[in-house]
């Protein structure tokens, strides 16, 4: 198989070696090109290869001009070895600053198993379902890189016997999301018609949006979750650009009722997105959640991000919520997989699991299809489960 | 009646003048000396002398220290007449960089009326409300300086007649509430337990977290407010010191059931805070706001929102959701003043509201006791409603 990671790609990550300052890294193969120092320095483009936070901020026309040179540079004779890090030899950070964490709940598949397993015997979408991508703020200070640990956080539940009480979770889980990244900030007032989606939004990563079930349980009416969601977010440190996606759009499904004009993707480019994603526990594939499928698209969760009146910032982060195709190996969250906890997964090890262990590592890993017969790497977004630590007293 | 803005005050904000850079300022009578150039320059203190936001981050040794120069100067006898600037001739900006935003939930009486309003029938308080203080993010790109317009924002709304309708808000409400500072930042599974708040906590700051009431009700099922929101939240300028609110000390309400360990503050020093709020619309006051009334302290916030293991940065904001008394006149909301829109209130000017016109001013202004006789003022965060802009297409 043609690599994942070849100029068709080119996914921009931060990383650092020897411990020195982190720099704006694009991926190729198994190697990290140092960006500023393999492209000759020109103008307003210099500035723009300080850091991804700052190509985030230099806007489509440089974004295009940069991934351009950097397909040149590496088709060309002169393949820069000396600029080429082995991944394995480099520290990758969190890619950019998080400015605004937002979460959405885009997948019907998966909002209805929830609201079936959550609210047996209601309608299984809310009522706004179908008229807005709902979506909720996330903490944006607890996101953090693949790789970093993730402690079994704490929380107050509902007991069997009716008590509540503090501790920590009993219904850890994981949730496979598609996470959206914005570089171009707008005013506040300004909103962002569907057209103009790739106008701000420089590409994709993964998201893993761990989730304590319990606690969420308990306190998430009338607000929405909080304890239950804000210990932990992890990130794939690869952000692959909208451009490198191009062979990977797809018609999302048909909305009914038609979305009004302006969430009404009819008359635009589809911004549907065939990202296979791949979930694991412990080595074992449990899941394979079908990004295609998402009712709502990254352009009108964008729009309605928007169309109220809010602005953006470069380094917001916006993630589609789980993502569960219909069948039941498709569903994006242990909640779905287990069904509740009433149908434990089996594991290669010969263990099952209902929710997570400590000490479990969970991989979110994701591809597209790319140009001819190659694929779209997006890389991996890994995390493991340490122990609650000890309780406030 | 003694100056509220004295030596025993000496709120923090950032200031500029001449169009020159935002700097740290602190508020003396009716002028804003320049922390920076009238302090006597010393190794650590000077970098915390740079912006509100060093000064955050250097913790209470320092705050301490800067507190007791800024009174043995400003109590001596040359007080430096050179760095102090009258506050109609300089500009007040944003006071620090607004890391996560968190709105609590915390007026019982907000809460319940707010319950009957929207879910009649019903028992008015959610199930978890006197188990732990409910709160939820909001979107902190979107937090804005008092004086900032506030334009009406839009939203997917239902109609009498049961369709689903997209346009500016026909419910636009605002919120009174008192907001607090975080300095010093935690690590990611570090509670901060209640009689560490002080430690955490620089001071207090007035919040009008703008709401568009019909949009929230469509919208926030399950996953809380949104849209409803995220539009603009507006804040004082000035960060009032815990350490000025000493004498404001009062007993929280008491609680039924007693809450769970970490959230029990009766061994500790009381956190309720006598803060008492005025709102006014187009200059008529409409509400006097208790905040000593709050159910859940800013301690037990803070220990709430860390309990689970989510770590805090340097100009975190958390407020404590409406801030509503017993009485009718001390309700701080529209939405509840007047009942859900049926019973209108009656303004000087021979006008009644039930929610905001364009055009309306709003104004939130506190005070708080101080030593002696003394009022400590927490000064006032203000905002004017702009009509909506176009529609996205």
């Amino acid at each position: 198989m043609a690599d994942p990671y070849g100029v068709h790609n080119l996914p921009y990550g931060s990383f650092s070696t020897g411990g020195g300052a982190p720099r704006l890294g694009v991926r190729y193969g198994d190697a990290v090109l140092d960006v500023a120092a393999a492209l000759p320095p020109s103008g307003a483009r210099a500035e723009a290869l300080r850091s991804l936070d700052a190509l985030l901020a230099a806007g489509p026309a440089v974004w295009r001009e940069v991934r351009a040179a950097l397909q040149d540079l590496l088709t060309g004779s002169a393949v820069p070895a000396e600029h080429l890090h082995p991944l394995e030899g480099v520290r990758l950070h969190l890619p950019f600053t998080v400015a605004d964490y937002v979460d959405f709940y885009a997948s019907e598949q998966h909002a209805s198993n929830v609201g079936r397993i959550l609210r047996p015997g209601q309608d299984p979408l809310p009522a706004a379902w179908r008229h807005l991508p709902i979506g909720y703020h996330g903490r944006s200070g607890t996101v953090v890189v693949s790789g970093t640990d993730v402690v079994r956080p704490c929380g107050q539940r509902r007991e069997d016997d009716g008590t509540v009480a503090f501790g920590p979770t009993r219904r850890l889980d994981l949730e496979a999301e598609l996470g959206f990244v914005v570089g171009v900030p707008t005013a506040l007032g300004e909103p962002v018609p569907l057209e103009r989606f790739a106008e701000h939004v420089l590409g994709v990563c993964l998201v893993d949006d761990w989730s304590a079930r319990d606690v969420q349980a308990f306190e998430y009416v009338p607000l929405g979750p909080f304890l239950g969601k804000s210990f932990a977010t992890s990130v794939s440190p690869w952000v692959v650009p909208l451009a490198a996606l191009e062979h990977a759009r797809v018609p999302p499904p048909p909305r009914d009722p038609r979305p009004l004009p302006h969430l009404d993707d009819a008359g635009t480019g589809p911004w549907g997105l065939d990202v296979r994603l791949e979930v694991l526990v412990q080595g074992t594939v449990v899941s394979r959640p079908p990004a295609a499928g998402l009712y709502w698209t990254g352009a009108q969760q964008l729009a309605h991000l928007t169309s109220g009146g809010a602005s953006l910032r470069t380094g917001d982060l916006y993630a589609s919520g789980t993502v569960s195709g219909p069948a039941r190996e498709e569903r994006g969250s242990l909640l779905e997989l287990s069904w509740g906890g009433t149908e434990p997964v089996a594991l290669a090890d010969g263990t099952t699991r209902t929710y997570l262990e400590d000490g479990d590592e969970v991989v979110v890993r994701g591809t597209a299809p790319g140009p001819g017969d190659r694929v779209v790497g997006l890389g991996e977004v890994r995390g493991r489960v340490l122990p609650a630590r000890g309780q406030p007293t």
